[in-house]
Protein backbone atom coordinates (compact mmCIF):
# COMPACT_ATOMS: atom_id res chain seq x y z
CA UNK A 1 0.00 0.00 0.00
CA UNK A 2 1.36 3.42 -0.84
CA UNK A 3 1.81 5.93 1.94
CA UNK A 4 -1.48 7.63 2.71
CA UNK A 5 -1.65 11.38 2.50
CA UNK A 6 -4.39 13.67 3.69
CA UNK A 7 -5.15 15.43 0.42
CA UNK A 8 -6.30 14.31 -2.96
CA UNK A 9 -4.03 15.79 -5.66
CA UNK A 10 -6.92 16.80 -7.91
CA UNK A 11 -9.17 18.19 -5.20
CA UNK A 12 -11.52 21.03 -6.11
CA UNK A 13 -13.31 23.46 -3.82
CA UNK A 14 -16.69 22.49 -5.31
CA UNK A 15 -16.17 18.95 -4.06
CA UNK A 16 -16.48 20.06 -0.47
CA UNK A 17 -19.75 19.04 1.20
CA UNK A 18 -20.22 21.74 3.79
CA UNK A 19 -23.21 20.16 5.53
CA UNK A 20 -21.26 16.96 6.16
CA UNK A 21 -18.34 18.89 7.59
CA UNK A 22 -20.69 20.86 9.83
CA UNK A 23 -22.48 17.69 10.93
CA UNK A 24 -19.24 16.05 12.00
CA UNK A 25 -18.23 19.24 13.80
CA UNK A 26 -21.50 19.18 15.73
CA UNK A 27 -20.94 15.51 16.66
CA UNK A 28 -17.54 16.42 18.09
CA UNK A 29 -18.96 19.37 20.02
CA UNK A 30 -21.04 17.00 22.16
CA UNK A 31 -17.80 15.84 23.75
CA UNK A 32 -17.14 19.34 25.09
CA UNK A 33 -20.57 19.57 26.74
CA UNK A 34 -21.40 17.36 29.69
CA UNK A 35 -24.75 15.63 29.43
CA UNK A 36 -27.74 16.49 27.23
CA UNK A 37 -27.77 19.96 25.69
CA UNK A 38 -30.25 22.34 24.10
CA UNK A 39 -30.23 23.33 20.44
CA UNK A 40 -28.99 26.80 21.42
CA UNK A 41 -26.10 25.39 23.48
CA UNK A 42 -25.04 23.14 20.62
CA UNK A 43 -25.38 25.79 17.91
CA UNK A 44 -23.29 28.18 20.00
CA UNK A 45 -20.61 25.59 20.84
CA UNK A 46 -20.30 24.52 17.17
CA UNK A 47 -20.45 28.12 15.93
CA UNK A 48 -23.35 27.33 13.58
CA UNK A 49 -26.61 29.15 12.83
CA UNK A 50 -29.48 27.82 14.91
CA UNK A 51 -31.43 26.66 11.85
CA UNK A 52 -28.43 24.79 10.50
CA UNK A 53 -27.78 23.10 13.83
CA UNK A 54 -31.46 22.13 13.99
CA UNK A 55 -31.38 20.44 10.57
CA UNK A 56 -28.15 18.63 11.45
CA UNK A 57 -29.56 17.40 14.76
CA UNK A 58 -32.71 16.19 13.03
CA UNK A 59 -30.58 14.24 10.54
CA UNK A 60 -28.33 12.82 13.28
CA UNK A 61 -31.45 11.74 15.20
CA UNK A 62 -32.81 10.08 12.05
CA UNK A 63 -29.58 8.10 11.73
CA UNK A 64 -29.79 7.06 15.39
CA UNK A 65 -26.70 9.02 16.47
CA UNK A 66 -28.61 11.52 18.57
CA UNK A 67 -31.62 11.10 20.85
CA UNK A 68 -33.93 13.96 21.74
CA UNK A 69 -37.13 14.71 23.61
CA UNK A 70 -37.59 17.73 21.36
CA UNK A 71 -35.75 20.00 23.80
CA UNK A 72 -32.59 18.27 24.95
CA UNK A 73 -30.19 16.39 22.70
CA UNK A 74 -27.76 13.62 23.64
CA UNK A 75 -25.47 11.31 21.69
CA UNK A 76 -26.53 7.65 21.62
CA UNK A 77 -24.22 4.60 21.77
CA UNK A 78 -24.81 4.27 18.02
CA UNK A 79 -21.93 6.76 17.68
CA UNK A 80 -19.62 3.92 18.73
CA UNK A 81 -20.29 2.20 15.39
CA UNK A 82 -18.06 4.90 13.88
CA UNK A 83 -15.08 4.13 16.11
CA UNK A 84 -15.78 0.44 15.60
CA UNK A 85 -15.43 1.07 11.86
CA UNK A 86 -12.02 2.57 12.44
CA UNK A 87 -10.76 -0.06 14.85
CA UNK A 88 -11.98 -2.95 12.71
CA UNK A 89 -10.52 -1.50 9.50
CA UNK A 90 -7.15 -0.67 11.06
CA UNK A 91 -4.62 -3.44 10.57
CA UNK A 92 -2.11 -1.83 12.96
CA UNK A 93 -4.52 -2.30 15.87
CA UNK A 94 -5.35 -5.87 14.86
CA UNK A 95 -1.72 -6.90 14.43
CA UNK A 96 -0.41 -5.13 17.54
CA UNK A 97 -3.08 -6.05 20.11
CA UNK A 98 -1.67 -9.58 20.77
CA UNK A 99 1.81 -8.04 21.02
CA UNK A 100 0.61 -5.56 23.66
CA UNK A 101 -1.05 -8.39 25.57
CA UNK A 102 2.19 -10.41 25.58
CA UNK A 103 4.33 -7.46 26.67
CA UNK A 104 1.89 -6.38 29.38
CA UNK A 105 1.83 -9.89 30.84
CA UNK A 106 5.61 -10.28 30.72
CA UNK A 107 6.29 -6.93 32.41
CA UNK A 108 3.13 -6.77 34.52
CA UNK A 109 2.68 -3.21 33.28
CA UNK A 110 0.24 -1.43 30.98
CA UNK A 111 1.41 -1.26 27.37
CA UNK A 112 -0.14 1.02 24.75
CA UNK A 113 -0.18 1.57 21.02
CA UNK A 114 -0.35 5.12 19.65
CA UNK A 115 -0.61 6.75 16.24
CA UNK A 116 0.06 10.30 15.08
CA UNK A 117 -3.02 12.42 14.29
CA UNK A 118 -1.90 15.88 13.22
CA UNK A 119 0.35 17.15 16.01
CA UNK A 120 -1.23 14.84 18.60
CA UNK A 121 -0.71 11.23 19.49
CA UNK A 122 -3.85 9.11 19.85
CA UNK A 123 -3.92 5.90 21.85
CA UNK A 124 -5.68 3.22 19.81
CA UNK A 125 -5.04 0.04 21.80
CA UNK A 126 -3.93 -0.85 25.29
CA UNK A 127 -3.29 -3.92 27.38
CA UNK A 128 -3.31 -4.11 31.13
CA UNK A 129 -2.02 -7.12 33.10
CA UNK A 130 -3.55 -6.68 36.51
CA UNK A 131 -4.84 -3.23 37.17
CA UNK A 132 -8.18 -1.83 36.19
CA UNK A 133 -8.51 0.94 33.70
CA UNK A 134 -11.36 2.75 32.03
CA UNK A 135 -11.11 0.95 28.74
CA UNK A 136 -13.49 3.06 26.70
CA UNK A 137 -12.14 6.36 27.85
CA UNK A 138 -8.54 5.36 27.22
CA UNK A 139 -8.99 4.47 23.58
CA UNK A 140 -8.89 7.67 21.61
CA UNK A 141 -7.08 9.52 24.40
CA UNK A 142 -4.82 12.22 22.96
CA UNK A 143 -1.73 14.06 24.07
CA UNK A 144 0.63 16.47 22.28
CA UNK A 145 3.24 14.52 20.32
CA UNK A 146 6.26 16.70 21.16
CA UNK A 147 6.30 15.89 24.90
CA UNK A 148 5.38 12.20 24.88
CA UNK A 149 7.64 9.21 24.27
CA UNK A 150 5.25 7.72 21.69
CA UNK A 151 5.07 11.09 19.93
CA UNK A 152 8.83 11.52 19.76
CA UNK A 153 9.27 7.96 18.51
CA UNK A 154 6.77 8.63 15.72
CA UNK A 155 8.05 12.10 14.82
CA UNK A 156 11.33 10.32 14.04
CA UNK A 157 9.71 9.23 10.78
CA UNK A 158 10.22 12.74 9.37
CA UNK A 159 13.55 13.71 7.84
CA UNK A 160 15.52 16.35 9.75
CA UNK A 161 14.37 19.37 7.71
CA UNK A 162 10.70 18.35 7.80
CA UNK A 163 10.97 17.62 11.52
CA UNK A 164 12.52 21.03 12.25
CA UNK A 165 9.73 22.78 10.34
CA UNK A 166 7.01 20.70 11.99
CA UNK A 167 8.32 21.28 15.50
CA UNK A 168 8.61 25.00 14.89
CA UNK A 169 5.04 25.20 13.56
CA UNK A 170 3.27 23.11 16.19
CA UNK A 171 1.75 24.37 19.43
CA UNK A 172 4.22 23.60 22.21
CA UNK A 173 2.85 24.39 25.63
CA UNK A 174 4.54 23.20 28.79
CA UNK A 175 2.35 20.61 30.52
CA UNK A 176 4.61 20.08 33.54
CA UNK A 177 7.61 22.02 34.94
CA UNK A 178 9.83 19.49 33.08
CA UNK A 179 8.27 19.89 29.60
CA UNK A 180 10.85 20.88 26.99
CA UNK A 181 9.27 23.37 24.56
CA UNK A 182 12.30 24.76 22.71
CA UNK A 183 12.10 23.50 19.11
CA UNK A 184 15.89 23.21 18.75
CA UNK A 185 16.22 21.08 21.88
CA UNK A 186 13.29 18.92 20.75
CA UNK A 187 14.83 18.47 17.31
CA UNK A 188 18.12 17.32 18.85
CA UNK A 189 16.30 14.97 21.24
CA UNK A 190 14.22 13.34 18.49
CA UNK A 191 17.23 12.90 16.18
CA UNK A 192 19.17 11.30 19.04
CA UNK A 193 16.19 9.05 19.88
CA UNK A 194 15.94 7.91 16.27
CA UNK A 195 19.60 6.85 16.38
CA UNK A 196 19.11 5.00 19.68
CA UNK A 197 15.87 3.36 18.51
CA UNK A 198 13.80 4.49 21.49
CA UNK A 199 12.42 7.56 23.26
CA UNK A 200 12.33 8.02 27.00
CA UNK A 201 10.30 10.93 28.32
CA UNK A 202 10.58 11.79 31.98
CA UNK A 203 7.69 13.73 33.59
CA UNK A 204 7.22 15.99 30.54
CA UNK A 205 3.68 14.91 29.62
CA UNK A 206 2.29 14.11 33.06
CA UNK A 207 3.68 14.94 36.50
CA UNK A 208 5.40 12.01 38.23
CA UNK A 209 5.11 9.79 35.17
CA UNK A 210 7.80 8.57 32.79
CA UNK A 211 7.52 6.33 29.79
CA UNK A 212 9.62 4.58 27.16
CA UNK A 213 8.58 3.95 23.55
CA UNK A 214 9.88 2.29 20.44
CA UNK A 215 8.72 3.03 16.90
CA UNK A 216 6.74 0.35 15.05
CA UNK A 217 7.93 0.00 11.46
CA UNK A 218 6.17 -1.58 8.52
CA UNK A 219 7.80 -3.90 5.96
CA UNK A 220 9.76 -1.09 4.22
CA UNK A 221 11.08 0.49 7.40
CA UNK A 222 8.60 3.40 7.56
CA UNK A 223 7.51 4.27 11.10
CA UNK A 224 3.73 3.83 11.33
CA UNK A 225 3.06 3.73 15.08
CA UNK A 226 4.73 3.51 18.49
CA UNK A 227 4.30 1.23 21.49
CA UNK A 228 5.13 2.24 25.03
CA UNK A 229 5.25 1.27 28.67
CA UNK A 230 5.34 3.74 31.49
CA UNK A 231 5.15 4.01 35.24
CA UNK A 232 4.93 6.40 38.14
CA UNK A 233 8.40 7.72 38.98
CA UNK A 234 8.20 6.41 42.55
CA UNK A 235 7.52 2.91 41.37
CA UNK A 236 9.88 2.26 38.47
CA UNK A 237 13.33 3.91 38.17
CA UNK A 238 14.53 5.24 34.82
CA UNK A 239 17.16 2.53 34.46
CA UNK A 240 14.54 -0.19 34.82
CA UNK A 241 12.57 1.26 31.89
CA UNK A 242 15.67 0.73 29.73
CA UNK A 243 16.83 -2.59 31.14
CA UNK A 244 13.55 -4.38 31.65
CA UNK A 245 10.90 -2.70 29.42
CA UNK A 246 12.94 -1.74 26.35
CA UNK A 247 13.88 -5.31 25.28
CA UNK A 248 10.21 -6.34 25.46
CA UNK A 249 9.09 -3.36 23.38
CA UNK A 250 11.85 -3.99 20.81
CA UNK A 251 10.94 -7.67 20.46
CA UNK A 252 7.30 -6.72 20.00
CA UNK A 253 8.02 -4.13 17.31
CA UNK A 254 10.43 -6.46 15.45
CA UNK A 255 7.88 -9.21 15.56
CA UNK A 256 5.25 -7.33 13.53
CA UNK A 257 7.52 -5.62 11.00
CA UNK A 258 6.85 -8.02 8.17
CA UNK A 259 3.15 -8.23 8.89
CA UNK A 260 2.42 -4.51 8.40
CA UNK A 261 1.81 -3.57 4.80
CA UNK B 1 -34.03 15.15 32.51
CA UNK B 2 -36.99 13.96 30.48
CA UNK B 3 -36.82 10.58 28.78
CA UNK B 4 -35.05 10.92 25.45
CA UNK B 5 -36.85 9.81 22.34
CA UNK B 6 -35.48 9.31 18.88
CA UNK B 7 -37.80 11.69 17.01
CA UNK B 8 -38.54 15.33 17.21
CA UNK B 9 -42.32 15.87 17.35
CA UNK B 10 -42.29 18.74 14.83
CA UNK B 11 -39.88 17.19 12.38
CA UNK B 12 -40.27 18.02 8.69
CA UNK B 13 -38.87 16.17 5.70
CA UNK B 14 -37.18 19.34 4.45
CA UNK B 15 -35.05 19.37 7.59
CA UNK B 16 -33.25 16.24 6.52
CA UNK B 17 -29.67 16.85 5.37
CA UNK B 18 -29.11 14.02 2.92
CA UNK B 19 -25.40 14.64 2.38
CA UNK B 20 -24.73 14.35 6.11
CA UNK B 21 -26.66 11.12 6.32
CA UNK B 22 -24.77 9.72 3.35
CA UNK B 23 -21.43 10.83 4.80
CA UNK B 24 -22.10 9.02 8.05
CA UNK B 25 -23.18 5.95 6.12
CA UNK B 26 -19.90 5.99 4.22
CA UNK B 27 -17.95 6.30 7.48
CA UNK B 28 -19.71 3.20 8.79
CA UNK B 29 -19.06 1.28 5.60
CA UNK B 30 -15.30 1.40 6.25
CA UNK B 31 -15.87 -1.03 9.12
CA UNK B 32 -17.18 -3.65 6.70
CA UNK B 33 -14.12 -3.42 4.46
CA UNK B 34 -10.76 -4.60 5.74
CA UNK B 35 -7.91 -2.18 5.12
CA UNK B 36 -7.72 0.72 2.66
CA UNK B 37 -10.29 0.73 -0.14
CA UNK B 38 -10.78 2.35 -3.54
CA UNK B 39 -13.46 4.91 -4.35
CA UNK B 40 -15.34 2.28 -6.37
CA UNK B 41 -15.29 -0.23 -3.50
CA UNK B 42 -16.60 2.35 -1.06
CA UNK B 43 -19.27 3.74 -3.40
CA UNK B 44 -20.54 0.22 -4.05
CA UNK B 45 -20.50 -0.80 -0.39
CA UNK B 46 -22.38 2.36 0.66
CA UNK B 47 -24.75 2.14 -2.30
CA UNK B 48 -23.91 5.69 -3.43
CA UNK B 49 -23.15 7.18 -6.85
CA UNK B 50 -19.41 7.38 -7.48
CA UNK B 51 -19.43 11.18 -7.76
CA UNK B 52 -21.27 11.51 -4.43
CA UNK B 53 -18.89 9.12 -2.70
CA UNK B 54 -15.97 11.10 -4.13
CA UNK B 55 -17.26 14.41 -2.73
CA UNK B 56 -17.93 12.81 0.66
CA UNK B 57 -14.45 11.26 0.81
CA UNK B 58 -12.90 14.59 -0.12
CA UNK B 59 -14.82 16.27 2.72
CA UNK B 60 -13.93 13.53 5.21
CA UNK B 61 -10.26 13.85 4.21
CA UNK B 62 -10.48 17.62 4.72
CA UNK B 63 -11.80 17.05 8.25
CA UNK B 64 -8.97 14.60 8.96
CA UNK B 65 -11.24 11.54 9.24
CA UNK B 66 -9.96 9.87 6.09
CA UNK B 67 -6.45 9.62 4.62
CA UNK B 68 -5.80 8.97 0.95
CA UNK B 69 -2.99 8.74 -1.58
CA UNK B 70 -5.51 9.68 -4.29
CA UNK B 71 -6.32 6.05 -4.98
CA UNK B 72 -6.83 4.22 -1.69
CA UNK B 73 -8.81 5.56 1.26
CA UNK B 74 -8.48 4.63 4.93
CA UNK B 75 -10.00 5.94 8.16
CA UNK B 76 -7.62 7.82 10.47
CA UNK B 77 -7.57 7.68 14.29
CA UNK B 78 -9.26 11.08 14.19
CA UNK B 79 -12.52 9.10 13.93
CA UNK B 80 -12.01 8.17 17.58
CA UNK B 81 -12.76 11.78 18.55
CA UNK B 82 -16.39 10.94 17.72
CA UNK B 83 -16.58 8.01 20.11
CA UNK B 84 -14.68 10.09 22.65
CA UNK B 85 -17.44 12.69 22.34
CA UNK B 86 -20.01 10.06 23.18
CA UNK B 87 -18.12 8.48 26.05
CA UNK B 88 -17.22 11.82 27.62
CA UNK B 89 -20.76 13.16 27.33
CA UNK B 90 -22.39 10.01 28.70
CA UNK B 91 -22.97 10.21 32.42
CA UNK B 92 -23.95 6.53 32.66
CA UNK B 93 -20.43 5.50 31.60
CA UNK B 94 -18.78 8.00 33.94
CA UNK B 95 -20.88 7.00 36.94
CA UNK B 96 -20.73 3.24 36.32
CA UNK B 97 -17.03 2.76 35.48
CA UNK B 98 -15.85 2.84 39.14
CA UNK B 99 -18.69 0.44 40.01
CA UNK B 100 -17.54 -2.01 37.32
CA UNK B 101 -13.96 -1.74 38.58
CA UNK B 102 -15.07 -2.54 42.13
CA UNK B 103 -17.23 -5.49 41.08
CA UNK B 104 -14.57 -6.92 38.77
CA UNK B 105 -11.96 -6.79 41.54
CA UNK B 106 -14.28 -8.33 44.12
CA UNK B 107 -15.32 -11.22 41.86
CA UNK B 108 -12.11 -11.49 39.86
CA UNK B 109 -14.27 -11.55 36.74
CA UNK B 110 -14.92 -9.19 33.83
CA UNK B 111 -17.90 -6.91 34.37
CA UNK B 112 -19.56 -4.89 31.60
CA UNK B 113 -22.02 -2.06 31.12
CA UNK B 114 -24.43 -2.17 28.18
CA UNK B 115 -27.08 0.10 26.70
CA UNK B 116 -29.90 -0.53 24.25
CA UNK B 117 -29.41 0.77 20.70
CA UNK B 118 -32.42 -0.13 18.61
CA UNK B 119 -32.83 -3.91 18.96
CA UNK B 120 -29.17 -4.41 19.87
CA UNK B 121 -27.24 -4.06 23.07
CA UNK B 122 -23.99 -2.12 22.88
CA UNK B 123 -21.20 -2.54 25.42
CA UNK B 124 -20.00 0.91 26.49
CA UNK B 125 -17.69 0.14 29.42
CA UNK B 126 -15.91 -2.86 30.83
CA UNK B 127 -13.58 -3.72 33.67
CA UNK B 128 -11.25 -6.67 33.82
CA UNK B 129 -9.47 -7.79 36.99
CA UNK B 130 -6.65 -9.95 35.74
CA UNK B 131 -7.06 -11.07 32.18
CA UNK B 132 -6.17 -9.23 29.04
CA UNK B 133 -8.78 -8.05 26.63
CA UNK B 134 -8.82 -6.04 23.47
CA UNK B 135 -10.07 -2.88 25.05
CA UNK B 136 -10.80 -0.85 21.95
CA UNK B 137 -12.56 -3.61 20.12
CA UNK B 138 -14.75 -4.46 23.07
CA UNK B 139 -16.21 -1.01 23.50
CA UNK B 140 -19.00 -0.63 20.98
CA UNK B 141 -19.39 -4.41 20.64
CA UNK B 142 -23.01 -5.28 19.82
CA UNK B 143 -25.23 -8.29 20.23
CA UNK B 144 -28.96 -8.83 19.72
CA UNK B 145 -30.87 -7.77 22.84
CA UNK B 146 -33.37 -10.67 22.91
CA UNK B 147 -30.79 -13.40 23.60
CA UNK B 148 -28.43 -11.62 26.00
CA UNK B 149 -28.81 -11.12 29.74
CA UNK B 150 -28.08 -7.38 29.48
CA UNK B 151 -30.63 -7.10 26.67
CA UNK B 152 -33.37 -8.89 28.58
CA UNK B 153 -32.66 -6.81 31.71
CA UNK B 154 -33.03 -3.63 29.64
CA UNK B 155 -36.07 -4.75 27.64
CA UNK B 156 -37.78 -5.03 31.04
CA UNK B 157 -38.14 -1.24 30.90
CA UNK B 158 -41.01 -1.60 28.41
CA UNK B 159 -44.54 -2.31 29.63
CA UNK B 160 -45.95 -5.71 28.70
CA UNK B 161 -47.86 -4.61 25.59
CA UNK B 162 -44.94 -2.60 24.20
CA UNK B 163 -42.57 -5.45 24.97
CA UNK B 164 -44.77 -8.00 23.16
CA UNK B 165 -44.94 -5.77 20.08
CA UNK B 166 -41.23 -5.06 20.12
CA UNK B 167 -40.26 -8.73 20.45
CA UNK B 168 -42.60 -9.71 17.65
CA UNK B 169 -41.18 -7.03 15.33
CA UNK B 170 -37.47 -7.56 15.96
CA UNK B 171 -35.19 -9.92 14.05
CA UNK B 172 -34.75 -13.04 16.15
CA UNK B 173 -32.22 -15.44 14.70
CA UNK B 174 -30.86 -18.34 16.69
CA UNK B 175 -27.18 -17.77 17.46
CA UNK B 176 -26.60 -21.07 19.27
CA UNK B 177 -28.64 -24.29 19.54
CA UNK B 178 -29.93 -22.94 22.88
CA UNK B 179 -31.19 -19.55 21.61
CA UNK B 180 -34.89 -19.01 22.36
CA UNK B 181 -36.51 -17.20 19.41
CA UNK B 182 -40.22 -17.66 20.12
CA UNK B 183 -41.63 -14.21 20.99
CA UNK B 184 -44.13 -15.60 23.51
CA UNK B 185 -41.48 -17.52 25.42
CA UNK B 186 -39.22 -14.45 25.36
CA UNK B 187 -42.03 -12.23 26.63
CA UNK B 188 -42.68 -14.60 29.54
CA UNK B 189 -38.96 -14.83 30.34
CA UNK B 190 -38.46 -11.06 30.39
CA UNK B 191 -41.55 -10.45 32.52
CA UNK B 192 -40.34 -13.10 34.97
CA UNK B 193 -36.84 -11.56 34.99
CA UNK B 194 -38.26 -8.12 35.74
CA UNK B 195 -40.07 -9.55 38.77
CA UNK B 196 -36.89 -11.32 39.99
CA UNK B 197 -34.71 -8.26 39.34
CA UNK B 198 -32.14 -10.08 37.23
CA UNK B 199 -31.68 -11.97 33.94
CA UNK B 200 -29.63 -15.10 33.54
CA UNK B 201 -28.95 -16.26 30.00
CA UNK B 202 -27.37 -19.64 29.49
CA UNK B 203 -25.48 -20.28 26.20
CA UNK B 204 -28.10 -18.42 24.12
CA UNK B 205 -25.84 -15.62 22.82
CA UNK B 206 -22.50 -17.43 22.66
CA UNK B 207 -21.76 -21.16 22.83
CA UNK B 208 -20.42 -22.31 26.23
CA UNK B 209 -20.98 -18.91 27.82
CA UNK B 210 -23.53 -17.82 30.40
CA UNK B 211 -24.06 -14.47 32.00
CA UNK B 212 -26.11 -12.70 34.63
CA UNK B 213 -27.30 -9.08 34.50
CA UNK B 214 -29.18 -6.59 36.60
CA UNK B 215 -30.89 -3.47 35.30
CA UNK B 216 -29.43 -0.09 36.26
CA UNK B 217 -32.17 2.36 37.23
CA UNK B 218 -32.01 6.12 37.43
CA UNK B 219 -33.48 8.23 40.25
CA UNK B 220 -37.12 7.71 39.16
CA UNK B 221 -36.82 3.94 38.70
CA UNK B 222 -36.55 3.95 34.89
CA UNK B 223 -34.16 1.31 33.55
CA UNK B 224 -31.37 3.08 31.63
CA UNK B 225 -28.66 0.40 31.33
CA UNK B 226 -27.62 -3.05 32.54
CA UNK B 227 -24.46 -4.43 34.11
CA UNK B 228 -23.37 -8.04 33.80
CA UNK B 229 -20.83 -10.67 34.67
CA UNK B 230 -20.39 -13.87 32.76
CA UNK B 231 -18.18 -16.90 32.45
CA UNK B 232 -17.45 -19.99 30.41
CA UNK B 233 -19.84 -22.78 31.44
CA UNK B 234 -16.94 -25.09 32.41
CA UNK B 235 -15.52 -22.55 34.79
CA UNK B 236 -18.47 -21.10 36.71
CA UNK B 237 -21.64 -23.08 37.48
CA UNK B 238 -25.04 -21.42 37.11
CA UNK B 239 -25.64 -21.41 40.86
CA UNK B 240 -22.44 -19.48 41.45
CA UNK B 241 -23.63 -16.71 39.10
CA UNK B 242 -26.64 -16.25 41.38
CA UNK B 243 -24.95 -16.73 44.74
CA UNK B 244 -21.65 -14.95 44.19
CA UNK B 245 -22.11 -12.51 41.25
CA UNK B 246 -25.70 -11.34 41.70
CA UNK B 247 -25.22 -9.64 45.12
CA UNK B 248 -22.24 -7.69 43.72
CA UNK B 249 -24.21 -6.56 40.66
CA UNK B 250 -27.20 -5.56 42.82
CA UNK B 251 -25.06 -3.53 45.20
CA UNK B 252 -23.45 -1.79 42.23
CA UNK B 253 -26.75 -0.90 40.60
CA UNK B 254 -28.29 0.30 43.90
CA UNK B 255 -25.25 2.39 44.57
CA UNK B 256 -25.68 4.60 41.48
CA UNK B 257 -29.47 4.94 41.47
CA UNK B 258 -29.56 8.40 42.96
CA UNK B 259 -26.63 9.64 40.90
CA UNK B 260 -28.25 9.03 37.50
CA UNK B 261 -30.47 11.86 36.33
Amino acid sequence: MPKLKRTDPDERATDFVESLDRGLRLLQVFGTISGPATLSDLARAADLPRATARRILFTLAHGGFVATDGKLFALTPHVLTLSGSYLRSNQVVTVLQPVLDRIATAAQEISSLALLDGDDVVFVARSSPTRMFSAGLDIGYRLPSFCTSVGRAMLGRLDDAELAARLKAMRREAVTPQTVTDPKKLLAAIIADRAKGYSLVDREAEPHFRSISVPVRRYDGTIVAAINMGAHVDRVPKQELIERFLPLLRDGADDVKNRLL
